[in-house]
């Protein structure tokens, strides 16, 4: 039977309300969706967009009326995206749903708003008091953050033994996969020592999960620009970044438009479109509509779900 | 008129001499290549490799004799890759080459023969006394590297406006292009100020040298994990790096065997092979041999050849 999945419609003023028109039936193949909007703001949106709603769409009641103003930073576009993503939440929290897809918010909005999150993860981690984990990529690889947004030189200090073991066993958990690449911090991996010592330290915490998973699940620390060469990407489908652009970049290099982003290590199911809102193409016409990001991200809901129900 | 083109075999024990010979013909339609090695050790190889010699090679005398040993770290082997490097050098120095393109040698060969350089670049560094810039890529991008072989959380210390700014009006010296990128450091390009405050310093010295060229040759600062998606590298053919891995895990995550190394801004032009020796399939049978980064290293030579004499 296919889940019930919950998705929240982000920004309105942006691209994720023409995702979900142009895209139902597709997704509806994949799941059942609940669309986390009212039909006034539906209504207002299919109009402007010039799109026919579809007749056996299903929606979920987010409260709230505003006159939808494409590609602008408003308050109350703000704040919608922001109802419509804890509806998400709450659905999947009362077992409603089995997962959340969310579309893009736009963070100034969120600002305008009052709401004082840098972005989705930002306050899944504050609702439920988890270190969720950032992962994202497609099926060919994806790739989890140990550290997210910080300054690259703080990057280094938060090298910690005990603290990425508990990242790797945590990861560990919520991933089907015995075959996990870690990378090193350094250029070369330090080259034993010479450009830095930080890999002691994660050829430590790898030993450690190692241990206790007694199993090899965790494979490094590889060598980081070595590590997305064809040769070794094809040898993994999950990796883990120790920063931000180490990982993204080359996963972005490669497969930007497919990649999703997945939240990791809650108690609900989360995954995400890997883009922003658009305010440079939406509501607009003649042309191209690249949805591969959002029916991925619906794809991989559907495959976690099935991951957590075995 | 084809120019002369210096090639210094690089560690014989590798894979070197056995690129040399079996692409001879290929490289004698971009150049006059002169091989730096003598008769009797090419006479070694060419027998161990079962290769004929190509008729019309010419040869420049780098003295040395030893017995060849496939894929061993030796000293002998180390001496005689330095001895071929520096004869290149030198043919360039008194004009009988245009440059010298380089084959892959064996850092630990070298240390064995008490040659105190981590590489060509290092070395070439220190004989010119100036600061080589080392570029890495292949005609569709090529990254330079503001800063190489250091710690990461070294790597912000040394965003210096000044610095930077000499390094960016050196590159463009040696460079034509009137369209460089030029990355930030930090995630998001540091979301104004929020993670990090390097992008100050790099925006500065981007702007300083556009003022100094009255020209606005420099971009950015881009953000580092945007940089590299298709739609932004249609627009760049370089782009500086700010560290080590930032340029390189997206350049090898794309064109990872297309790949070559250039050392800029010395008196002589120098191309390289993007690979080591290569010591787990030299001299050894039925496998294929990846020729492309060394054919664009002689092409990139002859590239750079012909920019100079403009």
């Amino acid at each position: 039977m296919q889940p019930k999945i919950a998705i929240s419609v982000g920004d309105l003023n942006g691209i994720g309300i023409e995702l979900i028109l142009k895209n139902h039936k597709k997704i509806s193949k994949l799941c059942k969706p609940v669309y986390c909007i009212n039909k006034d703001m539906l209504i207002s949106c299919a109009n402007l967009l010039n799109i026919k709603i579809p007749k056996n769409i299903k929606l979920y009641n987010t409260k709230g009326k505003f006159k939808v103003e494409p590609s602008k930073e408003k308050k109350a576009s703000g704040k919608y995206s922001y109802n419509s993503f804890i509806d998400g939440i709450n659905l999947c929290k009362s077992n409603k749903t089995k997962a959340v897809v969310t579309l893009p918010i736009n963070k100034k909005s969120w600002e305008k708003a009052g709401i004082n999150y840098v972005g989705h993860t930002d306050a899944l981690r504050d609702i439920f008091k988890k270190d969720a984990i950032m992962m994202l990529g497609c099926q060919k690889l994806f790739v989890a953050l140990y550290t997210e947004h910080i300054a690259l030189k703080d990057v280094a200090k938060q090298i910690k033994t005990k603290k990425l073991t508990k990242f790797l066993l945590d990861f560990y958990a919520n991933i089907n996969s015995d075959n996990i690449a870690v990378l090193a911090l350094n250029p070369h991996a330090s080259d034993n020592g010479v450009l830095g010592n930080e890999e002691i330290k994660i050829n430590k915490a790898i030993k450690k999960a190692n241990k206790i998973l007694k199993k090899e699940v965790f494979k490094g620390a590889l060598v980081p620009d070595i590590a997305f060469t064809p040769n070794v990407r094809k040898q993994y489908n999950y990796m883990i970044a120790m920063y931000h652009d180490q990982g993204l970049a080359p996963l972005k290099a490669l497969y930007f438009d497919k990649s999703i982003n997945v939240s990791l290590n809650l108690p609900i199911i989360r995954t995400s479109v890997d883009h922003g809102t658009a305010f440079d193409i939406a509501y607009k016409q003649n042309r191209k509509l690249n949805s591969k990001s959002y029916i991925n991200a619906v794809k991989e809901a559907v495959e976690l779900i099935k991951n957590r129900s075995k």
